[in-house]
């Protein structure tokens, strides 16, 4: 692995230069662990004229899910509290940089200033978001920990399913499914497990209350699974007693539909907000134009929501090898509504078009 | 509850008056929500010349263990994705103030430099931690909540002694013990589990493992339940098995004198210094002054770890009706340690003294 972080960095330093700026300081955490291979707490990543450093307040240690710093890069550990950003500022200027690219959209402007009055002799630039660009498009091993966190995630749910949900808790079903990922091997949830019911079914980001599964609600869920750092996501619709009604069958093929035209659309070259209309207007031309959220879909990795944003003011096209969420919903309020969520990779029609990762039916379930 | 908020305003903006700002935009999340009542994902505070405003992407929702804004703040929502920073500032300059201070501990660079493009006539200051300084003493309101968090927490670890422990991992005892929150009325935990058992044991802030309880081990356990916002933490250190080994014992014992000897310290008036120095040097004298971890303690409320830090290098001195850990321990490579911890209210001698929350025992117990 390691010549895989030593590459990256390469690319950010090529950029940086062709920026003009002869070293970068990465503060991110999701941006460091990228660089370096693991980004213990407060760690930052100095990318230096002569050396890069791996700069921490603690020792870093090997724990689960948290990666290992590549063992090719130096680590520096401050001898006492202090900031490692400004610590970092110290060792560029040390290594005669005269200017350091910073991650201003990361980094408060308490501690930029602690890092401009130490390092008197360095202009500080902006590195904007050029790691978050480079960590868009995958390479397989990373794809590959997206895939085995889709497959806990899908056999979690799938356990859920089987047992007996009338009754229980929104919380405590989300606190089953969190239980279930760690023990089918995931680092922990990819983020706070959603499970809505009833009225509140269908809210994207619901958090769990105490309310509980009646016959007649739907149920909506949306989990992922931490694996190896990767984070994937799938929420999924079901009805619960023998029967749904009809308008839920109605709002459920709905959404279906938007979803799939949302998955259908996903191919390399296509534009971002192409894809966020394409699963959109199948809602707006039922009517249900107001309340629709923001966004259709938006990327996974390192983070549960990073670039690139499916939505009608996004910028830009797929590449191959990026992962995407594909997720609308409609909420009908003191109703309920349906949200369907998958995690798909982009690939071109030749090699099968995209990559279906979470594969939990989308058969309209009634548990 | 109400005035509540709307008293802890006039105290900020009084502070802010005083420091010759007209207005203040607050954005860190704790102390959004210790000034408005809640903190929508988010949202922040506008204390402004004519008016206060809650400024928000999306229509505050009644989450439980999330509060719910003072109804006599007006709420702001903006009409589409926005930066409700930028959004206040524009606000603020509408409502004729000519200068505004931020949180530039909480601001990164980028939002700071979006504020000022957009607010040409107000100058920014810098609001400092004058939110977190108000925040340090609790009213009996807020002590309330941590000590029903306490007693949820002491719960959870009780049930958790009561049944088998050899041979299950450390992440599944994390995950238990967090069911159990939840199910005794915790909002959620109030910050990672850690369970670490025997060379992992006596770490401060172990990350749970898949390492199994063995015979003979220490088993070291941090939990704390989140209660209505407010973050309680308990630490106990158990020993596996019939006989604890001499070694165990004696440092159990070395400890549990430590951590009483900074309990004992906890007064009105008693530097933060002389708390940590209190504890610390009971171990320093037995002769684990090398590698002891950097504070004895630290408040808690809205955040797990807030001020005051009971550390080496604190300035300041405790105030009655500061809640605060005391939580020593000494870790031994190979060999694992003894962490002992419990959240304590500073209280006068005359009201008996510190008021002791997390009142699980503290017997070195052989399970």
């Amino acid at each position: 692995m390691s010549e895989v972080y030593a590459a990256r960095r390469t690319r950010l330093r090529e950029r940086c230069n062709a920026g003009g700026s002869a070293a970068a300081l990465v503060t991110r955490p999701a941006n460091v662990r990228y660089l370096a291979g693991a980004a213990p707490h407060g760690a930052v990543l100095l990318l230096g004229r002569r050396e890069d450093l791996l700069v921490c307040q603690d020792p870093p240690e090997d724990r689960p899910g948290e990666g290992r710093p590549d063992e090719n890069l130096r680590v520096r550990v401050l001898p006492q509290a202090g900031d490692p950003a400004v610590a970092a500022g110290g060792l560029a200027q040390a290594q005669d940089a005269d200017s350091l690219a910073v991650e201003e959209h990361h980094l408060t402007v308490a501690r930029h200033r602690a890092l401009a009055s130490v390092t008197p002799r360095l202009r500080l630039t902006d590195l904007g978001s050029a790691v978050e660009q480079l960590r868009v498009v995958k390479d397989e091993e990373e794809i590959s920990c997206l895939r085995i966190g889709a497959e806990i995630a899908d056999q979690a749910l799938g356990e859920l399913l089987e047992s007996i949900l009338v009754g229980r808790t929104e919380r405590h079903l989300a606190l089953e499914l969190e239980r279930r990922l760690v023990d089918h091997g995931a680092d922990g949830p990819a983020f706070p497990t959603s499970v809505a019911t009833g009225p509140n079914s269908g809210r994207r980001g619901h958090r769990p209350t105490d309310r509980r599964v009646e016959e007649g609600d739907f149920l909506s869920v949306c989990l992922g699974a931490a694996y190896r750092g990767y984070r994937c996501e799938i929420g999924r619709t079901f009805v619960i007693g023998t029967s749904p009604a009809d308008w839920q069958i109605q709002l459920y093929e709905l959404v279906f539909a938007a979803q799939r035209a949302g998955r259908e659309a996903l191919t390399p070259g296509a534009a971002y907000r192409d894809v966020d209309r394409a699963a959109r207007q199948v809602l707006d031309s039922a009517g249900f134009a107001e309340g629709l959220q923001s966004l259709t879909g938006h990327g996974v990795g390192l983070e549960i929501d990073e670039d690139p944003q499916l939505a009608p003011a996004a910028m830009g096209k797929l590449d191959a090898c990026v992962p995407v969420t594909v997720e609308p919903g409609v909420h009908l309020p003191g109703r309920g509504g349906v949200r369907i969520d998958d995690t798909l990779v982009v690939r071109p029609e030749a090699d099968g078009g995209p990559e279906l990762l979470t594969i939990t039916t989308k058969e309209l379930l009634a548990l």
